[in-house]
């Protein structure tokens, strides 16, 4: 571990893409490079957060992005709590807010909150800075906003792959194609952040419920949309699927799963349309034959499926260190 | 950490607080002392109960108090098992007695238990001292009978303000207010011995169906009971406030919510009435406007409700301490 | 601990005693011993799978069971992620193998999988082999089929009891009576194997229902059924009950549980028609008062219950170190 690289880490949550810049993204790839070597060998574990509290509030369920949070924490060393929701004493009446306190006075450093409601977790940051307990928030999905971690996974998977001399602008170049619900994608639209400041063109492609005109004017010249899979995929040099919400059909924003698979499904023949090299990418966890045909998914020369989810651990233990090590 | 002040704990269980003598108090003041300090240092661990198995059996749920017993084992470096009633197999069919069984035969060496039921830990108290087999429990609450790490938590959060050279009947010439559910509350229940035996004059107030007036036989001169919030306030160096449980106006022992807060609420007016420098305690969670306004909750001037959370881990980790290690 | 016992283990996966070999259990049996010890000193803990990760996917809910895993996984220094069937993303539509894949691509070593359906940790393990990744699966109970560290467990404990010079065919001579719910029991499955090939002739009861004719022909002269309960336990050395889930009644395969007690419940009077030694065993939790009576569970000159649940915690060590280092 070089701790050069981390002296210039000044954020103290990690709530949101919008203001990344280029060179915290530089510093969090490198960073998670050096967490995947330590990854690699025998002993898996650094000291780095000993005695540190993390404390994963999960008001909206998900075990696999919870588990890896966990695993990243125990890795730096960290003590953990878990709270779920249905669990909780939020039934009883309490605030959020006062959930988030009390998990503070007991001792944790570090709170990690996944919320269905947007901006839950910058209210909390703000009232953690107003009581300067030196406490870190770790949004890990909040609604249809943001999950930072999950495209910091996605890029750095990009980053392994390509393996730049640099990191600096090293998606320069790449096309890259997002399909799918991108309206109620918080993985979407923190990806659109760090691709493109990383130096990617990336098409979107959706049908019009779930992809309004108004997005072209989100990032101006390095993004294109488009109501079309085809046009998204040719000469792509990565296609990032979504996770379909089921709750859309019943919005009537969709028809069904079968159409929408016809239309907008990342199939042999549409990869056919991509760069040679394409590689697919997906959150998970897929609805097989939905967003992906099954046997693309279980493809290693085109799925990265699998390397996402080993990424999330470098770079989970790599946001952890830096907002846990900086002052 | 000095192992003087523990040499004379012969406590084997944390049962209840009506046995407890001011003896104990002091030492358990001292002791939670300590492992304050040790919170404080960067490295917040200790050995104590080190390959120790520390099982919370959570018949009742309650997520703050089962992470507060969590991090205080861990803290003390012990190993900790989950159970939650909901998935267990009580449904299958075992006693609760089978199960706290079945868990000191996999290695469980203290058990914390909470259980909607009063006397539940006592009885697997005494089943486990009649099998010699060393073992210590832990009553996190039973039904509306006592909740002993709570009550001491208050006390050591009160003993940590006024900073007194020695623990010694510290509450002496204090007058403390109890305000709320009285009858059904094991958080008041616990208090009323430990408050006093410390030398504090205990004030309940609460409507008289939470407020038997038998209740003014329980402890002699050192409580007085009040029918209205007023006399009781008048003075007060400390304002202990109680979770209402809502089911109360199901039972109908409450008319409602509003007109319990316009009765009993605690309020800046009816604060004034108090000791210039009093301070209000919650055993949390609170119902924001409810038992207390939610103006006063946030004031650090007079809410310890933040305070007494961290007290938590220390008490509980004192009290782990001196159980776990005693022979 | 001794290494060279363990130098013959070539099995990865731990999914059905059927192709358990007695050198095998012999292997087994002695580091099971050697853990045994382990956890008889005051630091309970060896670094044997330190910076592994076990991760217990508990598709079907067991609290005891889950507990006694990770409480092994913690005594060999592994990290343990837990993953309910309830909270997960299956209600999502990924396949419980996508499910599988994640946690080992989040860095899980071995995988320790209960769930109702036979058959699935054999689909996860072959997967496995197939991506040559070096994971291990580990049975926990799959559906009636098998349940094969319950029944090493079983076999450990007998071990104990008696003590023999050699753990060859230690069983030989032995009588073993298991009664209850032979059709539907995994635990029972499992157990056939184990015992007979340790050199015990068994002994089956069971109403016509719950144990069909063919059972018979099932391991040839070792196995003896019968539809009466005296028979199996006259001169029984041991008698294994079974648990007998409640959904049978309304399956009609049984008239009520007051009847099956009556018929094949072990009671103080059966129990005279065995060995004057005779012990009796039940895989917990136990129904009270059907399949034995109240009084015989708590004689600790009958019953084995307890120490089978502390085997447990040695077995489950001792098979995931053999799995957990065997290259």
């Amino acid at each position: 571990m070089t701790t050069t690289t981390t002296s210039s880490w000044t954020k103290r949550h990690i709530l949101s893409l919008e203001t990344f810049t280029a060179e915290e993204y530089e510093t969090l790839l490198e960073t998670a490079d050096s967490f995947r070597e330590v990854l690699s060998r025998r002993t898996k574990k650094v000291p780095a957060l000993q005695a540190q509290v993390v404390a994963n509030l999960f008001f909206e369920p998900s075990t696999r992005t919870r588990s890896s949070f966990e695993l990243a924490a125990k890795r730096l060393s960290a003590d953990t709590l878990n709270f779920a929701g249905s669990s909780s004493s939020l039934t009883k009446g309490e605030t959020i807010l006062d959930t988030a306190k009390t998990y503070v006075a007991m001792g944790a450093n570090i709170l990690v909150i996944r919320h269905r409601q947007a901006g839950v977790p910058h209210t909390i940051a703000a009232e953690m800075d107003r009581l300067e307990g030196n406490v870190s928030v770790f949004n890990a999905g909040d609604g249809q906003h943001e999950h930072p971690s999950q495209a910091l996974l996605d890029l750095f998977t990009l980053y392994q792959l390509l393996s730049p001399s640099s990191p600096h602008q090293f998606l320069q170049g790449k096309k890259i194609a997002i399909v799918g619900d991108i309206l109620h994608s918080r993985v979407a639209r923190s990806n659109l952040y760090s691709l493109t400041t990383m130096g990617a063109t990336v098409h979107l492609a959706a049908p019009p419920t779930l992809l309004p005109r108004e997005f072209q004017e989100f990032l101006g010249e390095k993004l294109v949309c488009h109501w079309q899979v085809e046009p998204a995929l040719t000469d792509a040099d990565f296609i990032m699927t979504l996770r379909l919400q089921k709750e859309r059909m019943s919005e009537h924003l969709l028809p069904s799963l079968r159409e929408y698979h016809q239309q907008f499904g990342i199939t042999r023949d549409r990869v056919l349309l991509a760069h040679p090299h394409v590689k697919i990418l997906h959150p998970g966890p897929v609805n097989r034959g939905v967003e992906i045909s099954s046997d693309l998914m279980d493809d290693p020369e085109l799925s990265l499926i699998s390397q996402q989810v080993t990424s999330g651990v470098a770079v989970r233990m790599a946001l952890l260190y830096l907002i846990g090590t900086s002052d």
